[in-house]
């Protein structure tokens, strides 16, 4: 008797634990989308003023500042990382009672939360001052002049501020699943 | 017998726990060191060069700059929350088996670890610039003139990186305890 409650109790927390995993992939794939978007965005930014002098053509790239190009290298490892992940992630659709891989997940997880949130906070600020620049420091804002190219590499932030929240999400159903096995 | 074995290996588990969980409260305790020598270090940095005109005195503090203000917001509130989150900590060291307590601790130390690591990167970005400039952007070095504010603000990435790598393994280890309870 107390042997068939306990099957159906583990029975029933599998069926949850494999409802957590499909939203687990789930989630990893709206992961990917957003910060595949984010480097792509940012990746193809270039703009050319439409007035030029003999020797100097005014044109503003991505990588003309290093922040932005260590911005598509983080979104591009989190999301190729994603990418990788989706085989642990749909082996824990399958065997709903892996914990060591779960373990594994949550560990890389971090440490991709990590950079991600570097990479965005880190163009977060040059795209601050590129809007407003700064007087104290004599940097001036170059958005007047490069308006395309600044609404460009704003928008592609979201993307990336949006997986932030997501790998959170992600931490924290892991954190849950590993507490609540049997 | 299996009773036995059962309860030996209980006791076992138990003693890595209350191990892992003296490492722990350590690691907050450095955390919190780090965290809090970062934003006292950024935020009492002024520096007054020693030439001045009749209207203008050049001065440099840190709030001239929003990033830094942010930076020593962001290593404030982190080591705040290190405190309070010391009180859990020493209740692990004393009831082992806990498991709510555990995950709640993982979602605040990932949700503190990515304000952490954005504080510190885009600071970091802010002081690249400030020691490199960027030619094609017309945003000038500033470190020519303010010497000693510019070791200081690079300094002070220092401590908040090292909380970074300290709430990842925070993390890692709250992991490994809730997979192996049992």
């Amino acid at each position: 008797m107390a042997g068939l409650q306990l099957g159906a109790k583990d029975s029933g927390s599998a069926g949850v634990h494999r409802g957590v995993a499909v939203l687990d992939f789930i989630l990893r794939l709206v992961a990917i989308i957003a910060t595949l978007a984010s480097a792509i965005a940012m990746g193809t930014t270039n703009e050319s003023l439409p007035f030029f002098t003999q020797f100097i053509r005014f044109r503003a790239k991505y990588n003309d500042l290093p922040t932005f190009t260590f911005f598509v290298a983080a979104n591009s490892i989190v999301s190729a990382y994603l990418v990788l992940s989706l085989a642990l992630s749909i082996s824990h659709i399958v065997r709903s009672g892996a914990q060591k891989s779960r373990v594994v997940l949550i560990f890389f997880d971090t440490a991709m939360l990590a950079l991600l949130s570097a990479g965005a906070s880190a163009a977060a600020a040059i795209v601050y001052l590129a809007h407003k620049g700064n007087t104290r420091t004599n940097w001036f804002a170059i958005c007047q002049q490069f308006n395309s190219f600044c609404e460009r590499i704003s928008g592609s932030l979201i993307g990336s501020f949006g997986g932030i929240v997501v790998f959170i999400i992600l931490i924290l159903m892991s954190a849950v699943t590993l507490s609540r096995r049997h």
